[in-house]
């Protein structure tokens, strides 16, 4: 019965869900009558001999794939039949199937080779793995060269991972709630518990499975103790269950507190024995319940984590304590390279975040055991848009090492916006931190290539909810794609990992695969344009949800992400001559670079060093003049989205189309808020107006407080660099309206409305034109913030619209609960005459 | 507030509805970017003189089409602006808006032109209607040439409507059943009462107005007395609030005994002073409530219904007693030309229900009032596939008809086949009756054209249902949409029709447009050839839902459907020589034609005449060869409809590319049961072989009765030609299995299953082949019978599925409530190798 239910579930998905996005990229179209008959010849048999859960899944996974490409069903045989046959076995079995197949020397886990050959006058394609893992591998590539259409007669393909670390953490709480996820709630826990239905976590582990993914952490680095109390520990082999059938080892994430919290002891020293016993005992107690269980994720001493300090003693002390004790079982320590203090003196011109996880640890290095190892973030900061490689990569020669990425996009846009991180990762990867003779690039140095370590490589933050399409942004899946891929081989290019999702996802027409890789490989430069600059960081709220502008709120506290910004220059001197001194945690050749005025590259220019706004790049232009001409530039490159996305109307299915327009058009709007904000902020600071004349001079824009108000009031915004002249009006009444005249020439115009969707509300509003009702909207998108700020500030456009001179505007607005139905401007400009498109959702 | 709350729905609808078919033809997509620029120099004001409910829905009609088609919102003047502009306007206002154009002299009600002129240097494009309702149907015609991509700068045309009669009637019962309605209940009423959200009754009228309709009957035919009580009137008000706007006048169906039945009378004599009063008084008094109600449908003395032969009185009589209550208020009577006994001896070969409406009705002819309107179904039995036009229609020359056709397809798969009737109904529009001197086809007959009536015209029963797509299919609105151009335009051709529907509904795509319109046009010879033949009518199960094979049900009872099959022949003879005298209803040349046997056309010969089924038809066949070729080319013809479907995956949007897809793949199987039915009853019944036999001689069919049972019990099927061998198995446990082996040559597979999908549960199946399993599914359909025969009879195909002789075939099943999973046979048949197209729905 319950082999029913699973295949009954599958087979009718692919109906029920139609494109709602949950598929992601196994959608396993049906190829077309043009493309078919490469695939005649297939055969109809599949063997996989012995006994494995994993190859298992990698069977079912065949039949499912070619099922739904090829409308056939595989034969399951139990022994190789005299026939053509695709065997699925793993490399020792291989002599007793087919003799005489060269077995690759290179054996690493999850390896894999496809091979089509003749065997006494039947030809077998063989999916041989160096293990189960391997065998799940090359099922999962024999399926994605099937819908890409690539050719397998000849077949002749091997493959191997670039590091034996390709994990992702989830940040999920037992509360279900999720720590800097997008995308709704916990696909794992609920109300304290596992959730009763794992059919999403199946699903997501088949979806990492299918691009090499290993391990999976399920549950917040902030962690709670309560997860490794023996209540709960037959939950977590319940989910564990979930993952095992995919090869991904599944990990939780400890409080060193633990012994303390939960085990009745007054301590929790990493040196007393009773400390050392009772993580031994608790190991053994998890892994009783779970023996394939992946290891722990460990945040000790930072941002008020519990941690060896408390003791006096080391990292390395705290992280081999239960490094030993996962030894035995064959589980990883994962200690997070993340420490800083947070309480910093802002005003010690000295003081720098940037150099805590380097001053920690690479003292330490050599002192981990060889299950531990030290995960860091890309950079030295915390997943800022643009970042110096954090140098402590380069520091530890002798401890395993895993690179932090993050495909949640808690600092680039939260998938509201579109932020392609591959060429950012990309960029990082490649980088060689000249650690030791020789090239010594990020992706060497992590997968243990350059100073042998026995374990490292890749974790991810992920964070998929419950929304159906995982990240709620069906473009932002190709963030989780792409980071599989690269774990598996960072030799690939950022546009053949896009081109390659895109095709699974959205299907092979070269006007889809065009325009979606495009958008998506100009979609991280362009956030950078209109969020950062130069390598500032820190311009968002960087004490709240990291999200819309709020470039004060990295000063004057004690979290580091400062810029240093004043009337007279800004950034962060890091040199050793004059600033923190941080530089020189780099290598000599690279701290030479940034340490020089002169050879710093730009965009890392404010990370470096502190100029005035005066100060000329090597781009020639002055920092203040590059501050706003990105920022244009920027925003205007995220206009071109929504309209290039229109033309694929027709072309992909009408619920992903809706729904990733919806986002597309949103960002448009926030890029200009972004834009605004920062540059009237610099302008405003540095006294140095734009000398292209667009900062501060709208002329097609009214402000909501120079309007003829009925019943709004004008309010001051804070910060307020996100609203347009700091002030917007709001209804403190059941319903409130504001009128202008224009005075524009007759034509065609764009209306757009600034407004503020707060998320304790839903309010609506109605604008109309010479007394004639224009369009209506409520204010019912979830952003993060209950005030009007730069979280909330949300642009209506309404194209298409004939104005005469004299014409009255109106808005009608009725507020609702909190949300006082806030408005900061409204803007007219001419339409497009020629070629204009629609605005769709009309 | 509400005018608020109507936008929004407006605008937000095509979004949140997406493409579920709500949208119909009205879809207004945005157009291309090439496109859009043919469009630039539409005007930017819209203008509408005068007050008008009606012209104001199409000045919304348009703001909302050209906003959703080019992305532009018209501004909405109230006088005529100094600049380019649309104008609204009916004849009689023009000289006061632009002198010296010439208006048409034909004035006809509904009636426009459409021109491009420049007046003082402003272009004006003229949307001039005869009367208001011709403003609304002008401005239909104007978005439909935009959104059809057709020339506007030099707009000048114009059109009138063929007939006055354009009505719709729709079967809907107060208690929200719908009599013959197949998809979903009624968007009128609900339990006893008007519902309380008109929005579908709204939405309705606006996509009848769209193509020219101007009346709607709301109410079953058998109609509820109840209605034209006092109480319920006020809501039947409130229901024709809805459709007023779009010009379109509500009418409701009423009972013949009503003077008795709620007026306190103890007769409805029509000659009975008081119930002259009466419905004088009723009628007033409906007027008061509805000033513009269309009228009342009539159907009496037909079906059990009350009528005037209780009092010896003639339909006349009935007719103008209530005729002359509406005159005064403008209303019409439709008097039903559908009355019959239907407790006729069926041993009397004289009978015939065929020659009722012509025998009742021919005598009259001149005795009804000029406001009574005699409503004649197109052919002198009941919506068959295919019937001789009814005589009728030359008979009455001075007397209003309309001719009745079906848009709910009873006959005709009940939206479950694809079966596109307006060439049908363009047959039976061009056939001349031969009526008077020159030519007298039906359309010219019944829109008074030829005898000069001051009435008539077209109505079609609709039934369409809160099925979000109106009429549960999407391909079956095409009907809908071409009843409506046919009606206003009779001379349009069919292939036109479509066409046009199908790139209004689903685009312009050459390939999308190529395979629909294709299929729609073989759908209905499709249909005759795979369900009926030769005009025999009445092979359906005609005592109960009229959907699947019920040969014999057409025989020994009083309803007068008969074809008269027995081993020695077949048909009904008509002639005036040996038969019902039937013949002589028509004028000298028809009749002279169906009275010979050797001039009957073959697609009417056994209406016409009986014959044995060795008779050699006009093609060279005999009847019994004829019988089977045409049901094995029509079925054979269906097959090809789900594998023309598939080629358009991905160029139609998901939603309705999957729910189409899975109507036309049943219809497919559902073929293939009529096909056997027939030719495995008449095979028998004659004792004639299939000459290329194939009936009978199922060399890759296993009956269910011939495997191995466990569980399962043999049972006998009634009727027993719509299961194979008569029988059927059924499980009467709570599950059951069905075994056997396979004996075939090693290949690829296709596997069908023909079961029983009964209402009464949901019963599942699960298909292993050598101990694999292959496919699941559920036996969930909405079909028309909780018993397994010809209306349940379901198949199941499983393609691509590897077989190797000797391979064990099995069926698990689990019957649900009375459903006992009944399986007929299992089919296996080599798949397509080359270019075979997947089965899309796993």
């Amino acid at each position: 019965m319950r082999a029913f239910l699973v295949i009954l579930a599958l087979t009718t998905c692919s109906f029920l869900r139609a494109e709602t996005g949950y598929d992601a990229w196994l959608r396993y179209p049906p190829l077309d009558s043009a493309t078919m008959p490469s695939y005649s010849r297939l055969p109809a048999v599949v063997f996989a001999p012995g006994k494995s859960t994993v190859i298992d899944s990698a069977k079912q996974e065949l039949v499912r794939g070619v099922r739904r490409l090829l409308g056939r069903t595989l034969r399951e045989e139990s022994g190789l039949p005299e026939e053509d046959a695709i065997v699925l076995i793993t490399y020792d079995a291989l002599p007793g199937v087919a003799v005489g197949i060269e077995i690759p020397s290179q054996q690493v886990e999850g390896s894999y080779f496809l091979k089509a050959l003749t065997r006494r006058g039947h030809r077998l394609l063989i999916v041989a793995g160096a293990d189960e893992r391997g065998v799940l591998y090359g099922t999962f590539a024999l399926l994605r060269r099937i819908a890409l259409h690539g050719e397998i007669e000849n077949l002749d393909e091997k493959d191997a991972p670039y590091a034996p670390v390709r994990w992702t953490n989830e940040w999920e709480n037992l509360d279900g709630s999720i720590e800097r996820g997008y995308a709704g709630r916990s696909i794992f826990f609920d109300n304290g518990h596992v959730v009763g239905d794992l059919t999403r976590a199946r699903d997501y582990a088949r979806l990492l499975a299918s691009v090499g993914i290993n391990g999976c952490t399920v549950s917040n680095v902030n962690a709670n103790p309560h997860m490794l109390t023996s209540e709960f520990i037959p939950e977590l082999a319940r989910l564990a269950g979930a993952f095992r059938p995919w090869g991904v080892r599944m990990a939780i994430s400890i409080d060193f507190g633990s012994p303390k919290e939960i085990g009745g002891l007054d301590t929790f020293d990493p040196l007393d024995p009773r400390v050392i016993a009772w993580w031994k005992q608790k190991v053994d107690e998890v892994y009783a319940a779970i023996p394939d269980l992946g290891g722990f994720v460990l945040k000790a001493d930072s941002e008020g984590r519990a941690g060896p300090s408390t003791y006096g003693r080391t990292h390395a002390d705290a992280a081999n304590v239960i490094g030993r004790a996962l030894k035995p079982h064959g589980g990883l320590l994962f200690y997070r390279g993340f420490v800083y203090n947070h309480h910093m003196d802002w005003r010690n011109l000295k003081n720098d975040r940037a150099s805590a996880a380097w001053d920690n640890f690479h003292d330490l290095d050599g002192k981990f055991d060889d299950n531990v190892i030290v995960q860091i973030k890309y950079g030295p900061i915390d997943f800022q848009v643009r970042e110096p490689v954090s140098p402590l990569f380069g520091a530890l020669h002798a401890t395993n090492v895993a690179i932090e990425l993050q495909v949640t996009q808690e600092y680039t846009g939260q998938q509201r916006h579109l932020c392609y991180l591959a060429p950012m990762w990309k960029e990082v990867l490649d980088f060689d931190l000249h650690a030791d003779d020789g090239p010594t690039p990020v992706k060497a140095l992590v997968s243990g290539r350059v100073f042998y370590h026995p374990t490292g490589g890749f974790v991810a933050v992920s964070n998929v909810g419950l929304d159906a399409n995982w990240l709620g942004n069906d473009l932002a899946m190709a963030n989780l794609y792409s980071f599989g891929r690269l774990a598996w081989n960072p030799d690939l290019s950022a546009r053949d990992a896009v081109q390659e999702w895109t095709r699974l996802t959205f299907g092979d027409d070269v006007r889809v695969v065009d325009a979606i890789v495009g958008m998506q490989l100009e979609s991280w430069p362009a956030y950078e344009d209109y969020t950062g600059f130069l390598g500032v960081g820190g311009l968002t709220d960087i004490l709240g949800v990291h999200y819309g502008p709020g470039i004060e709120s990295s000063e004057r506290n004690g979290w580091g992400q400062w810029h240093r910004a004043d009337e007279h220059g800004i950034g962060m001197d890091r040199t050793v001559a004059t600033g923190t001194g941080f530089v020189a945690q780099y290598s000599p050749p690279l701290a030479h670079e940034y340490e020089s005025l002169a050879e710093c590259p730009d965009n890392l220019l404010l990370f470096m060093h502190h100029v005035p706004y005066t100060y000329q790049l090597h781009s020639g232009k002055t920092v203040i003049q590059h501050i706003y001409d990105s920022h244009y530039d920027g925003a205007a490159r995220a206009q071109t989205f929504p309209e290039r996305w229109r033309q694929l109307r027709g072309r992909i299915d009408e619920q992903r189309y809706q729904a990733v327009l919806a986002r597309l058009e949103y960002q448009a709007g926030h890029a200009m808020v972004w834009r605004d904000a920062i540059c009237d902020w610099f302008a405003k600071t540095s006294g140095i107006p734009d000398a292209r004349e667009r900062v501060g001079n709208h002329p097609d824009r009214i402000e909501g407080e120079s309007m003829t108000l009925d019943g709004y009031t004008v309010e001051p915004i804070t910060p307020w660099e996100t609203a347009s002249g700091g002030k917007a009006i709001g209804c403190p009444q059941p319903s409130c309206s504001v009128s202008f005249q224009w005075k524009g020439k007759p034509g065609w115009y764009r209306i757009a409305v600034q407004y503020f969707d707060e998320r304790d509300g839903v309010s609506s509003y109605r604008l109309s034109a010479a007394g004639q009702l224009i369009d209506e909207w409520l204010a019912n998108n979830d952003l993060p913030s209950d005030k009007p700020n730069g979280h909330t500030s949300t642009r209506r456009t309404i194209t298409g619209v004939a104005l005469r001179p004299g014409d009255g505007i109106r808005i009608d607005a009725t507020p609702d609960a909190k949300d006082r139905a806030d408005i900061d401007y409204v803007d007219i400009v001419p339409n497009l005459q020629q070629g204009e498109t629609a605005i769709l959702r009309r």
